[in-house]
């Protein structure tokens, strides 16, 4: 079965080359490119409906808000300054004037949330709802972050709490009421905010070797992060991932496993420091107030394992993955 | 009904300012931003399955050619150079390797036809194929041309001939083999090319006052180009639009007309030029080797009249719009 791994082979084959222009090539969050003197990062990023969202769990306001985040998280990824948005809107016979309101409106709300402009867009029609979002970025004083560039002994990192968002996604398909930890979880699905001023700082770090967003999953984005190289591998410690403890959700500890390592949405920041570097880079956070949890190394046995309850298990590298 | 004007008025009225680093503000061909001193254009432009192409009429290449020529064009009506693209593909279920790898074939065709580069992009299931383009080009001398700007006499000119690529479908829709004449039109339709050279020349232009490419009709563009001026009108001469004579194409007048007063992907330039600047503006294109047709002249009387053989004829704003 085809998936989007073998596009992305066809692709970087028929398309080999790093430009000057374009010095990272095809493959990362987002494309950084060369304006003359200024480096610019793009990106985009769809959502459909019944593949990305469902409209019984998403208001439009927020399916539009969400879009944004999911969009803009790509920028943070890279470390870059988000700045405006692009809009290709496809739209399914008999939508409301009212839904398209409200779905405008949740761009409005985007806007001002991270400061960045809506410069233009299109519209068509379709068989289902697509918002497909080009988030236009700047380089900070002309530094930014890759995949890839982690060595061995790099401590990895994530950005917050890992599995919200699949445990609240889980919850709004199972229930009708919720209580005061359950509605945080389901806040983290419906409406993920990219973690720009993070990114940015990380962006700026030295020490940081690389960096990716949490989308598909945690393994599948730590994959990504690592490489194709057959001997990077990584170990990431359970006991130290950040996981939001809720009262009385009714939750095996398999599941609760499944969303922490395998579920998506949460749209945190997953990167690597400098071993030696560790205890500096953290200083450094507390001082400017970011929260930061190392959860493991990157080595070079090629494969991810996961270190709970002092047994050292293979990690599968599952999460979501479009296949066609 | 609900269609693309009324969802362009929601955006305009909860987006409504131009801000100094998008001078254009929504609702040109593509958006201008600034960065730092340089200005970029930028925009979008979704070919979806079954709404702006079929695949029994075109290959997968040709779609993807197409795409990219359509996007492309946006930045042409615009007078500005492009420079990158990035895709968001939207890939049904079972669809072939074979056929992505033609798919990304019409692209690579395009990247060195218009000497442009791939930078990034994005796959994701959904019900139908969906090319979602977002094209990236540069202000040529800091000058670009907008929509709306023309004033009562300026001429109206096209870059070339008009309702072709509207004939050629009609002619893949009834017939199965094509006289040479009839191939003409339907390459057109089937392999449009962007008009990047005349529009970069017409941009630095100061005697042309406003500019659009014809995608959805002469007759709708030309309304769109005039702007929302209830004022402001124009007539065109219908023996002045440069229409390809073939032989014994089984054609009425009346289906020819409306070929070229209301048959759209043509992608040809539609523009408007200082009427006594007119001569000046022609010998400069002849001298240029560049093709210009004028069809038509800008007025007061807020409406659009077609003058044909003596008699001035009201002129249907008809053409492609999406409708939901």
């Amino acid at each position: 079965m085809l998936d989007e791994f073998y596009i992305e082979q066809i692709i970087k084959k028929k398309f080999p080359s790093k430009h000057p222009f374009f010095p990272t090539g095809i493959g990362d969050d987002a494309a950084v490119v060369k304006v003359n003197s200024n480096k610019l990062v793009v990106s985009c990023d769809s959502q459909v409906e019944d593949v990305h969202f469902n409209l019984n769990y998403l208001s439009p306001e927020e399916v539009a808000f969400r879009a944004l985040s999911v969009a803009i998280s790509d920028l943070s990824a890279m470390g870059a300054r988000p700045k405006y948005f692009i809009n290709s809107l496809l739209v399914p016979k008999n939508t409301k004037a009212s839904f398209l309101n409200k779905l405008f409106n949740g761009f409005k709300r985007g806007c001002k949330f991270y400061n960045i402009n809506l410069i233009g867009g299109n519209v068509s029609k379709s068989k289902s709802l697509v918002l497909d979002i080009t988030v236009i970025g700047e380089v900070v004083e002309n530094k930014f972050k890759e995949r890839f560039k982690s060595k061995e002994g790099d401590f990895i990192y994530v950005s917050g709490n890992i599995g919200d968002a699949s445990r609240g996604l889980n919850i709004l398909k199972n229930k009708t009421t919720f209580s005061v930890g359950e509605r945080r979880l389901i806040a983290k699905y419906k409406s993920p905010k990219a973690k720009v001023a993070l990114g940015i700082f990380l962006g700026q770090q030295k020490d940081v070797t690389s960096m990716i967003d949490i989308t598909d999953s945690l393994a599948l984005d730590l994959r990504r992060l690592l490489g194709p190289s057959s001997s990077k591998g990584a170990t990431i410690v359970w006991e130290d991932i950040p996981v939001l403890n809720i009262k009385n959700e009714s939750l095996t500890t398999n599941t609760l496993m499944r969303c922490v390592l395998n579920g998506g949405d949460d749209y945190e920041l997953l990167f690597t420091v400098k071993k030696n570097k560790a205890k500096f880079f953290e200083n450094l956070c507390k001082k400017k107030n970011f929260k930061v949890y190392k959860i493991g190394i990157v080595n070079s046995q090629g494969k991810l394992s996961l270190a709970k309850g002092g047994r050292v298990l293979d990690l599968q590298v599952k999460g979501f993955i479009h296949k066609f």
